[in-house]
């Protein structure tokens, strides 16, 4: 089995070594020898577990910078779904690989994502060596025939994904409840608990969406799903920014987990006053996500755990709450668990999905706090080095690949733009 | 006279040459033949003005993740000002020229200092190419014998200054109101005024010092500044985030100017209603800071003009103000102008303050909107260039001595921290 030793690393502020043996991380101890394995030099360097992205479009880094600066429906309706209509599986395919080159240059080891053509997404992230969840997107539109389409299919796009290896996994993206007819949420929902699988929605998003659900459904955007009775753990929701108490306890009853946004909502305008402090209470699981590069407009977990951190402080008016630890154990151990991924930390057993962060620049010197320092100061170009099921990705931050990724992402998006 | 030539570069979406004589821009022009100047590859580059950071305290880098994640006055209370006390004048000088490298590395080439220590600030920053307007830290805290050494000090201090060259000048830092006495703030503006100075003041920053200022001098702080008779366009206050609509035009129709920091705002949460649109559209220029390391916690301005962008669309629930357009106006030529520099534009005569853009990063792919890329997807390390006064200070990302600077600082620091 390929064996990776990364020598005299900073781990959690002492120096180690780790030896990761095939997928997993096999021992972590100081002095580690083992000279048939590859050799990492780890010093003025510190490893942490790959982040997770609870939340993307991978494939809209082709959008990036198209539509900025406009209200969330105007900019869909305007802006992304006309040019999605257009869009090839070789689109999604260098779109995907894009992403997950820009992902693995800022240190995301798995995400999941939502979006049309997952099948060239799977064959994007699997080349590319990091591990997805790769939801379809689905819309009906409260159209019975769009909604026979979506049943057909979508069994196809689970046994299309399962050809791949155990870093790729399927799961079912129902857009939002305003372009997704009940009936078909509860169809999904029933082949996602008999498949396991996770349902991943949009949902409380903007005030508007929250004023139609109740005109439309009579309920507001949870109690909606409430009363449809698919409220459960499979669920992953992303947003949330419109829930009041009585929901939170709803949603914490059920086990449902969340998908946080920072730069999507703030840039957006879509709303500030995430209840992170509320939802971890009750005991929800909240997990950061970039959303698309269309409206976020990178991938940069590190940069989303700051803006995270900091939008939590400012509109509470208070400089105590959503701490840096809070920030990277959403963006990391939460996040794995959010995915059913067996990482997001370092320890022995665990799956080998680690960034060594470069210790040499002036965002950790000093170095007085790491943890403050990687969320408050640092940028997703802090990352050197990114190891995925065992393997590494990029050293020095070089990634195989990357110019003709760039530049084929770049022809596609010409000619959608 | 030393000249650089930068060769075929993206500039405002066409490609040109740029030739650098002295100090200065000589010509903007394609295909410019001049084999006597040293000669720089600008292909996948784009040329933009070096950054000017309006508010920040350059040594506080060796503070940079103490006391995070507490209010503004209890942080300087507990963790900075006994700190402080201990400082000697080598910290400042190795925590400035730490601040000039990371300054270097994210594109700024002008900022204003506030801080203890001027001398130490103004060796490091002379040595380390940029340039700075570096103001000493003034307090009284109402005591009639501190107001005396500051009236004594100040002109040493500023005769010091005279010794560096072009790059450097001297402005006058008052802390706020809240630590420097009526008479003092009254005799800096006379001074300052005879010796046409920038004051640069934190103002209006919290609620609490709203609520000090009405019950100790019976004005809201600009109507105390103003009833004190020193407002003009000689003042640049930090923050101004609790200022009502009269205020606004009081401060409009004195000229005065206001450095914004969003990071800083946030992570305090002193407040984030900060009234962009409205200053704006009285005539205020208003300018982009990072403040201190140990509040925002890094120097990075690109960061910050997506912060300052995001906030602003956030709390107004309006995705259309607070465009990327504005935050990189703000950031560069509005900047240069509030800091009375000749700068932040790339215009043949102009000072040589220059960033090349590295375009081949996923930030930049597709790059269908410059702009957006850079405040909105991109951080200061797509700088891969920097050019101050007609000189190189950072090619292919390495400084010269950049190791050094770290290793004193963080010596520094560790002693202090």
């Amino acid at each position: 089995m390929n064996r990776l030793l990364i020598k005299s690393v900073e781990l959690n502020g002492s120096t180690t070594d780790i030896l990761i043996e095939g997928e997993r991380i096999r021992q972590i101890a100081p002095n580690i020898i083992d000279d048939g394995a590859i050799q990492i030099d780890g010093r003025a360097k510190a490893a942490i577990p790959g982040f997770i992205n609870t939340h993307t479009h991978a494939a809209m880094t082709l959008f990036r910078g198209c539509g900025d600066d406009m209200p969330l429906m105007r900019w869909l309706e305007e802006q992304i779904w006309p040019r999605e209509a257009h869009l090839t599986e070789e689109d999604v395919y260098w779109g995907a690989k894009l992403a997950c080159l820009e992902m693995i240059k800022s240190g995301t080891t798995c995400f999941i994502d939502s979006y049309h053509h997952q099948p060239a997404t799977a064959r994007a992230v699997e080349e590319m060596g990091i591990r997805g969840i790769l939801a379809s997107a689905c819309f009906d539109n409260f159209d019975d025939a769009k909604a026979q389409k979506v049943r057909q299919s979508l069994p196809k796009l689970h046994n299309n994904t399962l050809q791949y290896s155990s870093r790729i996994t399927y799961a079912i993206a129902p857009h939002a409840i305003y372009t997704v007819s009940p009936s078909t949420l509860q169809w999904i929902d029933a082949y996602a608990k008999a498949n396991n699988l996770i349902i991943h929605l949009h949902l409380a998003e903007t005030e508007g969406e929250v004023a139609d659900s109740l005109q439309r459904f009579g309920f507001t955007p949870v109690r909606h799903l409430h009363h449809l009775g698919i409220l459960s753990p499979r669920l992953l929701i992303a947003h949330g920014l419109y829930i009041d108490d009585e929901e939170i306890h709803i949603l914490a009853d059920h086990g449902v987990q969340v998908a946080h946004n920072p730069a999507s909502n703030m840039k957006l305008a879509s709303g500030h006053a995430f209840r992170f402090v509320e939802m971890r209470r009750a005991g929800i699981p909240v997990g950061i996500g970039t959303d698309g590069c269309s409206s976020s407009n990178n991938l940069d977990m590190v940069e989303a755990m700051k803006l995270a951190s900091l939008l939590g402080k400012s509109w509470r008016k208070d400089p105590e709450v959503f701490t840096a630890a809070e920030a990277f154990y959403a963006a990391t151990a939460q996040g794995a668990d959010i995915l059913h991924v067996d990482a997001g930390r370092i320890e022995e057993g665990r799956l080998a999905d680690i960034c060594l962060i470069d210790l040499n620049i002036p965002a950790f010197t000093p170095n007085l706090n790491f943890i403050s320092n990687l969320v408050y100061a640092a940028n997703g170009s802090c990352v050197d080095t990114l190891i995925c099921n065992g393997r590494i990705l990029m050293q020095g931050r070089k990634v195989a690949g990357e110019d003709e990724i760039m530049q084929q992402a770049t022809r596609c998006a010409k000619r959608l733009c």
